[in-house]
């Protein structure tokens, strides 16, 4: 496909007339785009926003990697300050992943977390959020280059973004506007019980099926799965109620959760950035795709349909 | 959760002035409408119009159904004419599961489909199908009653609805309107080469991630998995480009694929018909959420997070 996509693309450089032709230009595949960018349109992540999950190897001995990049500031950053404090504490190593429900979020933590007698006691000082803190005041830098290109829009919200390499939505009026993350696929939240409660960010989960959007503003959402999010989306899922495991037996066990931070070999990760010019078009082509196999560009794209590249570096040491 | 509401549902019955709070009143939740719906709003499954395919028992021992509904006409109806042929000549038989790739699809056929020395014939007299049968005319019946509900809408589509029983984009102007069915979470579509091929209908596939819309119109869609999707959603992925797997001993093998009027003991099925009092007031309250859990509704919802309810029954015999 790319082959064939290059033979025109070269054959056009030679015939003017195919300015003027009524079909657009054959376009890059999103992933070329991608391929493309300048390394100066690429940002390094923090090692100390990285939150790194070693599972169980799987029954045919291969290791379970999962690494989480965390949300920068202002958004939800009591919860985040007490996952740093978890993961330092080492909170979660011999803890498991106990829901994987279909279609919805993969979850892990104390599975006894509900039995005082038998839960594993949380570290000292952890902040207590309120449900204000699932919102942010304030405009995403640089909304409107995307407001042509993605929806949903003019209904649930007034309009979605990326706001430093995050999908955000918000709403309100030009003198008092509120944003927050959106539930995308890979999206890791906090999970809580009934509302006032918010939730410590001991219980997390990751959303590995279709955007459910109607916990936006209802849970706050930490950060995003960068790397190994099929070692929890093909996870066997639960038979129980919301797709809890019904024995211990079927959970995976979790080895350690650790900082990027306080590993001593960390991988490296950059995201593209997205106020650059590569992942405007790469958006562009997502909401509009022109490559070989398409016969009719959609004419936009879903928010968690224009996933924010990410890719792993040498580390920088 | 549904006992917490019970009892505010039963104090507002004794206290008028609840009705008066600004807040409105709690909602039930999703599911309870389902249960709640009437024995008349729910329309059996045609067996013929079921597609059953059993996978290998997973290393557990544990057998792997996955049952698709087919779309009723005018939608895809030649390649849903070829599935058909395929199943009764159990084509499928002993083929495999070749390619799951994560947040994207699942998909099936022959794997050395490619190769011309060893790909399996298919039967005689399949129909060729072109590209403008990715849509058909006309409104959806009764779309009006979704249309502030759901989104995206004036944008990608003129309106997204349910038309008996499936979800369906359509724009257009009034005296010409095209309708196709959305590739949301568990639809089945056709596998083809680059365009104008449009597929034969002999390679399937699932989606098991984000609904990617980009490939409607793209893409022949075919049906939905009503029950066992879980069997291709947690399948490891494949490690080769597009998800592909790199050897064969990872393929999931079909067992068999029959169509439900083959069978001589099926499964019936019935679905919540979207035409139904109780379906409006599902999708209502799928677009905002007042049930206990939930601080703030969406004020609306993706039309694939409206999932149709489907139920398996007793069979009919």
């Amino acid at each position: 496909m790319i082959r064939a996509l290059a033979t025109v693309a070269a054959l056009c450089a030679l015939v003017p007339i195919c300015a003027f032709a009524t079909e657009p230009a054959p376009q890059l595949a999103p992933g070329e785009i991608v391929s493309a960018a300048s390394q100066s349109e690429w940002t390094r992540i923090a090692p100390e926003d990285l939150l790194v999950m070693e599972l169980a190897a799987d029954a045919a001995g291969k290791p379970r990697r999962v690494v989480i990049q965390l949300m920068p500031a202002p958004f939800s950053q009591g919860w985040i300050g007490n996952i740093r404090k978890l993961a330092r504490a080492h909170w979660w190593d011999g803890l498991s992943v106990n829901r994987v429900q279909d279609n919805y979020v993969a979850q892990w933590g104390d599975a006894d977390g509900e039995d005082k007698a038998k839960a594993r006691a949380l570290p000292r000082g952890l902040a207590v959020m309120t449900e204000d803190q699932y919102t942010v005041g304030g405009d995403a830098p640089g909304w409107q280059r995307f407001k042509d290109l993605t929806w949903p829009r003019g209904t649930i919200s007034s309009y979605v973004a990326f706001d430093r390499g995050w999908p955000v939505a918000a709403e309100g009026t030009p003198d008092r506007v509120q944003r927050w993350p959106v539930h995308c696929y890979g999206m890791v939240g906090v999970g809580r019980n009934l509302a006032p409660d918010t939730g410590t960010g001991a219980e997390l989960y990751a959303v590995i099926g279709h955007a459910p959007r109607h916990l936006d503003r209802n849970i706050a959402l930490v950060g995003r799965v960068i790397e190994g999010i099929e070692n929890l989306s093909s996870l066997p899922r639960g038979t129980g109620a919301l797709g809890f495991y019904e024995t211990p037996g079927e959970r995976a066990q979790i080895l350690s959760v650790r900082l990027g931070n306080e590993l001593t070999a960390p991988s490296a990760y950059e995201y593209l950035s997205t106020d650059s010019a590569s992942f405007l078009r790469y958006a562009q082509a997502r909401a509009n795709r022109r490559d070989a196999f398409f016969v009719r560009p959609a004419g936009g794209a879903d928010i968690c349909n224009i996933p924010v590249p990410v890719r792993r570096v040498p580390a920088a040491n």
